[in-house]
């Protein structure tokens, strides 16, 4: 009576650290990868049957060989290295996807000039990627950034909006702006450099984020995608999840104190939370 | 060039806690809500027009006053009432889906019987829902539990896997199996009592847990999702994340010792990662 | 110029889960524990000298081992088993600390009765100890629970403080009480079962909780405290940290309705706190 | 029989962001800050008159008032802004301590310039100071980095340790050296700038961290103490907290590979700890 639908398997969270040790410097990356599978393993749900199944943890052990041996530098050209590895060694398998996370590790300045053996964590964003390999298919790649928390004290205002029995909110027309954003681009042509395209993404995304007149979390949303698709002419297609972590001005007329946009206090939760997808 | 694709947008982790006070005890539940809109916002995105939207800051007061007002005890009617609000007084949104995590507060046993007004938190697992409502169709309306730790100290099995060059994992008949399971399930027709049907999906789902004779991770949540379905007969499709949370046997031999599958290593990283629907 | 001050090492985070299988059920118990060691190490900051260092490393296997052979079923008797191994071992060692959380698994429920060989993580509270051996002196033993949950709908008030003009704060006589309790007593003499002693500890804490005519989170606080010393007489005194984690009232009237004490925004931050040490 | 110790309150996770607006730029901050008090507060205790009390709501609302009118631009001025209020108006109140850590937010660089207004978290470090005001005592300031997370891929060994029947950790000449430093310093006599001050300590940290010829956490902890030390002439006593966050290489010879110092997994638990403090 009940049947087996969409499945996936395989290894999440394998950390994996790779240092190249050049003449005069060391170039190290971190990275958290994500294998998933999808192929003939019917049997093995209904049955207990393992022979079909390639373990999670000869995937994990798979991730570090490929890694030594690897010359890949990216994290797109890494992941799109196991896939082509997954599928070409293992028949059973029809799909195979690959996330990579990479940590913001950069070089520590000493004296003004990055340290060649040195590293430390600049910000709490990570570069993705997902690679998505379909037996008989073109890959699909996408890059991305994750995490990155910004904010801007002023070109920000919402006005304008539906008023009801339960609006409380009054309008402003200069409030902190802060996001923790999470943004995906999809290649349509692959670029020649996945490390200067992820620049060019990110500069795209940050101009604009900074010089932008602001009426809504949406239209500065929108209009990041616009300038990403165009820094990025390989990108076909970019998602934008962008929380609107509200900065909440103070009344300190309790206090007999004004507060012309000075003291506000951050919060978590609840949130605003937009999302949307900019093509061409 | 550049246009606007899917998106949506609204207020999550929207905390309320309601307390019903009858005369011999308090019903406490503690939710988080999350409401997104989708409909008729493409000027917001493209022009910063804002005469469409409906501000996230007036969505939380919604879900606090329909709180007060409603006579709902289940996440999942609550969260029915709240989309058909929306639906209701948004003319220009064609779909709103909310989603409720409920915390696992129960009363607490004092001298062995449950306090009248006193909480405890009972296990990290919540209760979810999600209702998607658009307009001109029905509801789509899901259950299910986020965050079931629960462990097995036998008959879980895993051998006749691939071997290949990477492998070194060795098999074993007799093996730790813990998860923290996410498992959702779609009502086809609804139940009349969300609760019983909630009660009786996780009794099946924790009974077959305990006492499957597991051949892989695959193997169990496949049978745990048949079991489901057969207890809950509005269910039509059940999907099933089952993280594997690797608890190693420790070599003790390097210290003269033997270690008859007694002492363990647990880690969260990395670790497998299962994920099935299970459907009529 | 410069001098080392007190200093010490060790390792943190050791997980180590050990079940006991006897005939009719599985005795499973997950910990994670914390070593750390002070004595003779002075060379070893200043020169580099290692030879007076015990690794880490070698900590933690003899985490492994020791749990192999200890017939320890108690927090408090193996973390005792422990500090006595590292002093007798290691004569450069004048002070050994072992810290250990246990983790809130307990068998599953099936068919209402306990299932011999499946668990369930039952509560976000940790059982604790820390036991401290310093070379010529006595062993300090204390037990503990943390992270324990509660909260209370009733007979909580707050009244009688004092007005000054940051006060915004209205008096309330029955608001909700809620909290994430750290509770560490110190045994003076040593009670002949730890898990008996917790589980009458506990009994009194959570009853006085319950019971209480809270004229304030210290006045309840104290009186739990009271209770535990007269519910375990080996107990010389206990330390209580309950932050008060604020459950607001919405102010519904500005839609129309009334709040009898129905709607609240549980929060995180900001958050009272509390802590105070009775002893005897 | 019972009766009260030691014991403080106050208010956690007080958040306040401060945007002071000049012509041409904007400076943000943005802390959390945590008020603890002691004093005369038995009766409160045993039973329950709060008439001594200054609630924790109030003195959130000092917190917002106090950073309105302040001029201070760092967070050590401002807690012993907020120390002398709070002493000066509670008589009942013997002793204030203020604890705030700052967001490592900085100012974005556009096109290669800081822009005015827009800002980034840059890494996980959070700036630290608690400041501790005794009636009838001089004030007892500490300033202070927390989650500095660095790392070195060189120029760090670990030989010459203890060797014992539960040693497996082979010796190391040129290891992965990574940790979360925790580091604070205490000021016997006040700077004059306590942003200058931090700067010097931080530089002196990182440039001794990435320079050492490290044979082991505790050689490198202690030259960095002492370096801090030497910078800041106005630091009495540094302690310094740092685990060892242990990125071990991988046994790829299963592989028919080798592994040159390579190919690493970083790890988080168990982690060695190390913590010491260095004083004139």
């Amino acid at each position: 009576m009940a049947s087996l639908g969409l499945n996936r398997y395989g290894k999440a969270r394998v950390r994996v650290m790779k240092v190249v040790r050049y003449d005069d410097f060391h170039e190290m990356k971190e990275w958290s990868v994500k294998v998933l599978l999808q192929g003939n393993f019917e049997t093995c749900f209904t049955q207990g049957e393992n022979h079909n199944i390639l373990p999670t943890d000869t995937i994990k052990n798979t991730v570090y060989s490929l890694a030594r041996d690897s010359t890949s530098s990216t994290l797109e050209d890494f992941a799109t290295e196991l896939v082509a590895y997954l599928l070409a060694n293992n028949p059973q398998v029809s799909q195979a996807a690959v996330e990579i996370e990479e940590k913001n590790w950069r070089q520590l300045l000493i004296d003004g000039e990055p340290h060649a053996t040195t590293y430390a964590i600049a910000g709490p964003e990570v570069k993705t990627t997902e690679v998505l390999g379909e037996r008989g298919s073109a890959l699909k790649i996408s890059s991305g950034i994750d995490g990155l928390v910004i904010l801007k004290t002023t070109k920000s205002a919402f006005t304008g909006y539906i008023k009801d029995k339960f609006t409380t909110l009054p309008e402003s027309t200069d409030r902190i702006f802060a996001t923790r954003a999470t943004i995906t681009w999809e290649y349509d042509t692959l670029p020649s450099d996945y490390e200067r395209a992820r620049a060019s993404a990110i500069e795209s995304l940050l101009k604009t984020f900074a010089e932008h007149d602001s009426l809504s979390v949406q239209h500065t949303l929108y209009d990041m995608g616009v300038a990403l698709l165009a820094a990025v002419p390989e990108a076909q297609r970019v998602k934008l999840t962008m929380p609107n972590l509200h900065c909440l001005p103070v009344d300190l007329s309790r206090f007999g104190q004004n507060n012309p946009n000075q003291i506000f206090v951050p919060t978590d939760e609840p949130h605003g939370y937009i999302e949307a997808v900019i093509e061409r």
